[in-house]
């Protein structure tokens, strides 16, 4: 089955709000198996909006409206539809009373422009709405371009009014009429430390696969992620056909792969700590406390990092650290021999299993011919050895922030799977 | 003049990616008066893409299509516009080079994927990325519907390439090209401290404005944006409107308006330091890192941030701070009377102008009955005086250390205000 998704209000059009229900609805679609093949945006529009159903409805099983079902006078999607469908629109003293008695249980006073809301084109159901007081609806229209008919399914635009109408009642109704013959799922594997091109080139060969297993390759930020997929009768046939082609690929992205699905570099990495019940003390310079931020954003971290400094000035790394004022003037804050330093006393003062230090030109000013803007230095130390990568990032002081706190956090991964 | 966008790509369809460029794109075209009265979005399939080309060629000035450049096999974008032009793809040794030096710049080995990104369409004019691979390109395609071109105008979907490139290339070409005739203008001013309906409250009769002069009120995490919209003949007719707006507004918001437009609050509070010459210390406990975060995004912040803590452990509080022991026994570490030593030895140790303290529970686990997970204590330290908020703050883990950080910036910001 397909289902083509239409987001209607002018906001969207102005890119004032950004359509985040195309997505929430995609994902939800491609979980019962409904294909999704366009979604469109069109604006409080009369004539524009029956011209995208008109081409919807001749090019999919089935049509998702949302927005445009409030009270004011620039919500028309349902005369809209009513109109494009050919359907007189009905009072509905029952859906008037809803809404009545939302305002009273609020004690505010029910605007006159709310009763426009108890109107529904005629033979469309009611979609409950718990949260607001735009009714949903659900109607089978007629099909210029075919002869059978296509249901046209209205939702509010508000998110978290949506969402519930969307699994009470809309997904049942999918699951029953749609000709739902396979489930889609997904596994993503996450992998940091090459670019996309070349890990494209290292699974070529399964990027060409055709439906019903696929994989997609999908780059982030200091990230890039393999996405496998697989249609089947059953979860438990597609979890099966994933497994097959992850088993596969997994050699190929040994050495770059940390995680999967919903994991995120920070999580796996103080998931292991925690584990190992080894700890952390972190010092940063160029990326001015992210780094602690990620490790601290995963509950449970305050079992293995005990302290973060942020060092910004010469000045703080000499007082907390004890960094000589003289290796400072000679090599330069951001240096090998500063970063080595940093990782090694942070480990040292805080007593932990594992010190980072990380030193660096984030930009977009500050910058030599020698010392150009993205050049990051990033020591672990341990209690063995002290490393210390040298990169050179590109991007916005945030990216370059990013970026550096990517490459900590993945060094100390690739050290913490050595043991 | 009316541009239609199209974004390519089935990760969009599955709901993996949100679509934030048809938002940002749509808001700068607004700027300069160009009308967008579709978006549309559709996966990585020839002849689908092919299928809203067609559509959009028919119906609009000009084409904006976004996603599909990159280097891999999926990437078919370049492909599907030429075929739909009917246009042979010509391959471009300078684009290479420039790929190929991109990588040898990166230290990184170049993947034969890479040439793909040096094909475009005959007669195409490269639009050159700066950040990434990818070139975009500007083709006048063939309608099929309509005896004239319309201009095809193609950018990554990676939003930080594909922005710098609208900016620099397709907006001078469209203000050379498009018909302008009236222009939109914007204005967001921003408040802090006050929820969104005490602020709707206070401006009722704005927000009830019709065009050409409208204000609307959207909510954020810690934040209350409104926003002043004018259409206007000209930039400075829709600015003066917005001028006269505003003047009305502002003594309404005046205890809570931090800024405005791509003002943020840390922007406005570190900019009020540099400019005071004052200087900031930090100590964070469950912000763990956010708050230096935050204040060393803004370039410039190296000038009045000399240094940043994170303990979170209760020993690093005593080591790096000199907080007793005994204290954090008797009052517990998320305590007021931790938090203002806290803030008063960061300030003394780093001889500072301020210093902020902060310490509390960001859960979800770790909450009391008496501490509930949400308490929040934030202090300030002046030279004359130590002040300290105690926050019951609801939300993720995420969202509670956003949230302290913002009352951090704010309670500096209304003290900065007083001097």
């Amino acid at each position: 089955m397909r289902i083509e998704l239409i987001a209607v209000g002018t906001e969207l059009l102005l890119g004032h709000t950004i359509n985040t229900n195309a997505a929430w609805l995609s994902q939800e679609l491609a979980k019962i198996g409904v294909d999704v093949f366009f979604q469109s945006t069109v604006g409080d529009n009369p004539s524009r909006i029956k011209q995208v159903l008109s081409l919807a409805s001749g090019r999919s099983d089935g049509i998702i409206v949302t927005g445009g079902l409030g009270p004011t006078e620039d919500d028309i999607t349902t005369q809209a539809i009513a109109e494009f469908a050919r359907r007189p629109l009905i009072f509905h003293p029952k859906i008037l009373k809803k809404i009545r008695n939302r305002f009273q249980r609020r004690k505010i006073a029910m605007s006159k422009l709310n009763e426009r809301q108890a109107y529904l084109p005629k033979e469309a159901r009611e979609i409950s709405n718990s949260v607001g007081t735009a009714p949903g609806f659900i109607l089978f229209g007629d099909s210029p371009q075919k002869t059978g008919t296509v249901p046209i399914i209205a939702l509010p635009g508000v998110p978290r009014e949506m969402k519930p109408m969307f699994l009470q009642t809309v997904r049942p109704f999918l699951q029953k009429h749609g000709k739902t013959i396979s489930v889609l799922v997904c596994k993503t594997l996450r992998t940091t430390g090459l670019p996309e091109s070349t890990i494209a080139a290292r699974v070529t060969k399964w990027l060409k696969l055709k439906p019903p297993v696929t994989v997609g390759i999908y780059a982030h930020l200091g990230e890039v992620d393999l996405r496998v997929m697989a249609k089947g009768e059953t979860p438990k046939k597609a979890e099966r056909a994933i497994a097959k082609i992850e088993k596969e690929i997994r050699p190929k992205i040994k050495d770059v792969s940390f995680g999967s699905d919903e994991d995120t570099l920070e999580s796996v990495v103080v998931n292991h700590l925690i584990a190992r019940k080894k700890t952390l003390a972190v010092v940063e310079s160029c990326t001015g406390g992210l780094l602690a931020h990620r490790v601290t954003n995963v509950s449970g971290s305050s079992k293995i990092l005990t302290q973060g400094l942020v060092t910004y000035s010469n000045k703080s790394k000499t007082n907390l650290l004890g960094v000589p004022a003289g290796l400072l003037k000679k090599k330069g804050a951001v240096s090998r021999e500063v970063a080595l330093l940093m990782a090694q006393r942070i480990r040292q003062t805080a007593g932990t299993t594992f010190g980072i230090g990380i030193t660096g030109i984030a930009g977009p000013t500050g910058g030599t011919k020698k010392k150009p803007v993205g050049l990051v230095y990033i020591a672990l130390a341990t209690s063995q050895k002290t490393y210390c990568s040298e990169l050179f990032l590109k991007g916005s002081r945030e990216e370059i922030k990013w970026q550096a706190t990517q490459n900590a956090l993945n060094g100390l991964r690739l050290e913490l799977m050595k043991t």
